[in-house]
């Protein structure tokens, strides 16, 4: 057998029947070379249908239900994709995530992979048949269906590709590749040949939405090397490095944000050891991503505790907080939605002083005012006002010379 | 545990959201007084919406892939319909079929019930969940994703009701009931408010599109009560009863016809034993209902062996006859697709001679030529044009006095 490739394939990738005409060339002409094993999305706009429809009852349907219907989207592009194959004579299957046991936690619409049946995917690769796996798509022990949450099916591809010893898993999108920062926002971004998977971690959980950050957790944890790629346009795409000796440790390889996001600050805690636990553990509890967390330093024993979080869980989190209030002491809850997140991702910013500094003195040039700042080894986040967004990662674009 | 009746709705009755409202509320009032279990659809449109986009891959795409992808219907609109139940505050639960092990034969599109798992199915009634089961669907011993064939529904419905011992099956459809022929063509055509299982059998058989045929034999195989009602509108509908006895025994109960028929005849036919096995036994192997059955006296040892079948099987049927061409002698095949049968249905006829002389004479006064005559007990079937039919339905309507 030649070597696995996994390729997933995203939703305007198989948007319309001819799009997954277009798709099956490609898996054929992949599976010349390598054996290879396929993961798809829905088509576009068929989950946000499917939403809408569930809408009609509430906003807040059962969430096992929600899965249930909204996992079908994948069940129909696997088959499509399976009848595209075999009108072009390639031997091709397709798979639900019942028939794969992929087996996730009970988070409905947040799913976590637990486990899948290799040996299954195995034997029918052998058999010399392409697997169309669905992507997004999980199953409890207990035979209900899951999701893994929007962009889960680059988690599925990755998870497949791991427990198959696949030697890559390329994530088919609409894009060329992984760019310096979004091309809409500054023209001349620069696509990337190639990007350690520590800076992809950074700037995937910022929002550059090419892949899915728990996919490149995944990828990163089982070592799988994953390329993303254009199924529009020919080209090699940006391949994610598994081993750090290989990159070229860019000072700063890119600016990534994120719009859809809301601060909370609670004024006024207690600074006793365990707050920040009986804030956040609740609150993770609650299946809630906490992304930045901000804690002053404290005066007269009193301190403000900031955390931001995905704008779609702003009534989970204000309600997780509500119940908290008899465990943990507070003055008062601050909402504000107009806020947005913008990063500043590079390896080589480990080694080199003066970047952060660099940029607040770009932004507060060009009057961007800066609330929070966040920084780890390999990233500088800044909150800032939502409206002035684009003209900071301009500007940072600019003054870290991305465009060269 | 008060009495168990399963609940069956088709595709126009989940045609909308706001259709899948007003089932909700019949299957609210119902679990009022009730034990109720539902089996439901694909929303009407969404199972051929799913067949076109198959067919850009070609005209025959694979059984199974065909399977896996128009079976999502039904999973739709059973999560649709759970939600709307949840929003009117009833406990309900959707089921697949693989979550019910509904097992299967693997002859996909046409699949025969196997099994399904009543004890799952009780355990959620018992606890007073209502289950809203997919139709439809199957799977086999494989986990592979299987349906029923069109009008599947109806058979997922009465095969739960027997396996739980429901007390009855009600069908809502988008009529009244069943009547004496189609009002569509005499206006003046009578609901009728009970018909046997026997005249029910016949009248399914041969096109009185209200409820499928094998729903009907395993009604009449495993005791199940079946009625026939309306989603829309308020009303008894007709019940279809077991006990010959309790049977009002009307000379003649209804009218039926079929319009999508072929006629395959093979002239010269040896007229040897095994003969009519020969050629209808790779026929049924291919999964092909054959209806109508008429071998003509022979002549110097030939004979012409005549037979009709769906018109969707007209392929399948000539590419079996081509391959059993070496086993069968004849010296031509005739296929003739201008055709559509007519049946006089009626228990009351099996005691009462003369029916089939007044239906040749009536036609016959009205230049209604009859291509093959073939009578059982309690029906009577002529392949007549294609043209006549809405004229045969008329007359025999009305020279069996139907109105009245």
């Amino acid at each position: 057998m030649s070597e696995i490739i996994v390729q997933k394939f995203g939703g305007t990738s198989v948007g319309s029947v001819e799009r997954i005409e277009s798709v099956a060339e490609i898996v054929k002409n992949a599976s010349h070379s390598n054996t290879v094993i396929v993961v798809v999305s829905a088509m576009s706009g068929e989950t946000n249908k499917l939403i809408k429809l569930a809408n009609h009852f509430g906003e807040n349907p059962d969430k096992r239900e929600f899965d249930a219907l909204v996992s079908t989207g994948e069940t129909i592009s696997s088959a499509l994709l399976t009848m595209a194959l075999h009108s072009k004579g390639i031997k091709a299957r397709s798979f639900s995530a019942s028939q794969i046991s992929m087996k996730t936690t009970d988070s409905y619409s947040k799913a976590k992979i637990l486990d899948v049946d290799a040996e299954k995917i195995l034997k029918v690769i052998e058999d010399g048949t392409i697997p169309i796996i669905t992507g997004f798509q999980g199953i409890t022990e207990g035979g209900d269906v899951t999701t893994l949450g929007r962009g889960g099916s680059d988690t599925t591809a990755v998870a497949i590709a791991a427990q198959v010893n696949a030697s890559r898993c390329d994530i088919y999108t609409d894009v060329d590749g992984i760019f310096t920062t979004d091309p809409k926002i500054v023209s001349n971004a620069k696509k990337l040949d190639s990007i350690t998977m520590e800076e992809m971690l950074e700037l995937a959980g910022q929002g550059a939405k090419v892949i899915q950050t728990r996919a490149v957790e995944f990828a990163n944890k089982y070592n799988v090397p994953v390329r993303v790629l254009s199924s529009f346009n020919d080209g090699e795409g940006t391949l994610i490095n598994l081993k750090e000796e290989t990159m070229e440790n860019a000072l700063v390889s890119g600016i990534a944000f994120q719009k859809d996001q809301v601060k909370f600050t609670l004024h006024g805690v207690g600074d006793i050891p365990g707050t920040a636990f009986k804030i956040l553990g609740p609150i993770s509890d609650a299946e809630v991503e906490v992304d930045v967390i901000v804690q002053n330093v404290s005066v007269d024993g009193k301190t403000d505790f900031t955390f931001t979080v995905s704008a779609e869980d702003q009534d989970t989190v204000t309600k997780v907080i509500e119940d908290i209030k008899s465990e943990v002491e507070f003055n008062d809850l601050m909402i504000d939605s107009e806020i947005a997140k913008v990063s500043i991702v590079g390896v080589g910013m480990r080694s080199q002083a003066g970047v952060a500094s660099k940029a607040f003195k770009a932004l507060s040039q060009n009057d961007v005012n800066i609330q929070i700042i966040c920084t780890s080894e390999i990233k500088i986040t800044m909150v800032i006002d939502k409206d002035l967004v684009d003209k900071a990662v301009q500007v940072l674009h600019e003054e870290f010379e991305l465009d060269k």
